[in-house]
């Protein structure tokens, strides 16, 4: 429990983009059709530790789980705050969320993907800086979200590849899609920038603009922000970057974005001057099954992920507990059979 | 922070209806204009202990604090889970919510005042079911609640005067009220005993539709509920008790609330079959001016306040520890001018 302005908070934007439709996009669910559910069931598992409305524990085709549970395990562990805001779901979810008026974003290829977005940033902003916290975490959860997030950086003329949830990534797709995307919006690569709101709004998806709104409105209240995930969260510093904040800000990942070399996420980070934590959760050490994908090089990041093994490991608490606890809610929810979740309901 | 499938878990519906617009119906806020606001504020106090969105801390227009201060007392010397439900709000509130489509409720003199009332009972009965817990205590807060609540009672046929937030109870005016609200929905006391949907839209409010349908989806899953509060959430357990449901079912309340003569909860608690749990503060030892309203009969209970003090109490914790606290939590936000926060937004 917190006191009222103090502590670290934890928030999750969890939303959508109909760019996660394309196949081959994202990881982030079992198919298309459950990845819109994702969101609303990662939401539900780090508030609750179990699904709740959605009925489903997110995992990959190949039946690597959402990271939700390495969140929700740390947190278990851990024992910090969650406000979860509503960044455009589609679906509905029982974690109470906050509403800052985001709606579902569209495939970055239509006119006007993300409508909703200077009102997000907005809304988002002035409760970021009324947000009771001395430092704030905040992470995403939206399938798809790696090719908005170039699609972002692009707009803004920012160099620099994504990350992916999957073990190959599929970096020609990414660009052929941000092209179409530019394109559409009769964009060519930087003219957005300096111009966040707009970048976000034709390039990108609601979660990444909420981001954007509640990292400007608690720095401007002198709450520290940390952002926790990778390309995501990447795209969310170099928004607030070309909105003209130029104090400082931190980014928590997890290893396995940092070190993959398909992105160059340290680059970015050396670009936009931010402060880099990364964590290894040592799952490599482990033969459960449910770290066997993520050491495959599935998933990487997520849920904020990067930022709960951060202040887990800040706190002094020995990754080996983590790495059980997330055993053991997998077992809990998943059980030897990780895609039966998915199966049951095709 | 509770485990998945076990713990005490809070949830507090909060709402509105227009029928708290009639002057004299209540003392939740200090002119019927803050009262809207009121709701969302006593989400933002329970949840952050200060208010977020709102900007306001409720007070009556004696200075009577609102009761959220006490249930978040109780709750930063105890750490409970709670989570919020959405029962009809009227302003934005920056509490995280979970929504079941109710929407603000109209006079009950207006002849479909809650037009939301069976999706939201179903939605809500539904939430109840999956939301985990071993044992849940159930709030509310809606200014005019009593007087929606005797409209239930009445349309059920079941007898018993409803308590008040005012030191008088306007129990003549609320009857009142509740005949016009009668014949406008062409029914006679009576008329809907055993339609408890049926009351609750025709004479009711949404929060009320909400909270029946949480205790009803809750106790077909096993989980024990305790409703916390007074007049209302008998209101409620009737409901309950009209759709059929004979097991057991807790009201937890306050002395002020148990002790008002101008009502007869207790003839209701026997009526309706209740497991009842009073805990008196303990006000009267103390000369702060924040427990002064509350000796003087106002108030009496909201926002789960009988809820949160049965919690703290039974858990050996001291009252004098939670007034303690929330003097303390009074002093931060209201400090030594009551009314102030009122004055200032008029």
């Amino acid at each position: 429990m917190s006191s009222p302005g103090g502590g670290t908070r934890f928030a999750l934007v969890a939303g959508t983009t109909e760019t996660a439709g394309r196949a081959g996009i994202s990881a982030a669910g079992a198919d298309p059709e459950l990845m819109s559910v994702t969101p609303a069931a990662d939401a539900e598992l780090v508030t609750y530790g179990t699904p709740v409305r959605t009925d489903v524990t997110p995992v990959s085709p190949s039946g690597c789980p959402t990271p939700a549970l390495v969140t929700r395990a740390a947190r278990e562990v851990l024992g910090f705050d969650v406000t979860v805001v509503d960044g455009g779901l589609a679906e509905k979810t029982g974690a109470p969320t906050v509403s800052v008026g985001a709606r579902p974003g569209k495939d970055i290829a239509e006119q006007d993907p993300v409508s909703t977005a200077h009102g997000a940033f907005a809304a988002a902003r002035q409760f970021g800086q009324s947000l009771p916290a001395d430092e704030l975490y905040l992470g995403e959860t939206i399938p798809g979200g790696t090719t908005t997030a170039l699609g972002v950086l692009r707009a803004l003329g920012e160099d620099g590849m994504v990350s992916s949830s999957l073990p190959e990534n599929p970096t020609a797709q990414k660009s052929e899609v941000v092209a179409e995307g530019l394109q559409a919006s009769s964009l060519e690569p930087g003219d957005a920038a300096n111009e966040p709101k707009r970048a976000v709004r034709r390039m990108g998806d609601p979660v990444l603009a909420t981001l954007a709104g509640l990292t400007a409105g608690a720095v401007e209240s002198d709450t520290a922000v940390t952002l926790a995930g990778g390309s995501q969260c990447v795209a969310v510093a170099a928004l607030v970057r070309h909105g003209g904040y130029e104090g400082p800000l931190g980014l928590a990942t997890t290893s396995y974005v940092a070190d993959d070399e398909s992105a160059d996420v340290r680059a970015s980070v050396d670009r936009l001057d931010l402060d880099l934590t990364v964590t290894d959760p040592g799952f490599d050490r482990s033969d459960h099954v449910a770290m066997e994908r993520f050491v495959a090089g599935e998933a990487k990041e997520g849920v904020g992920m990067g930022g709960a093994l951060a202040l887990a490991d800040r706190a002094g608490i020995p990754m080996a507990e983590v790495r059980d606890r997330f055993a053991a809610i997998y077992d809990d929810l998943i059980g030897d059979a990780p895609t039966a979740t998915a199966e049951e309901r095709t």
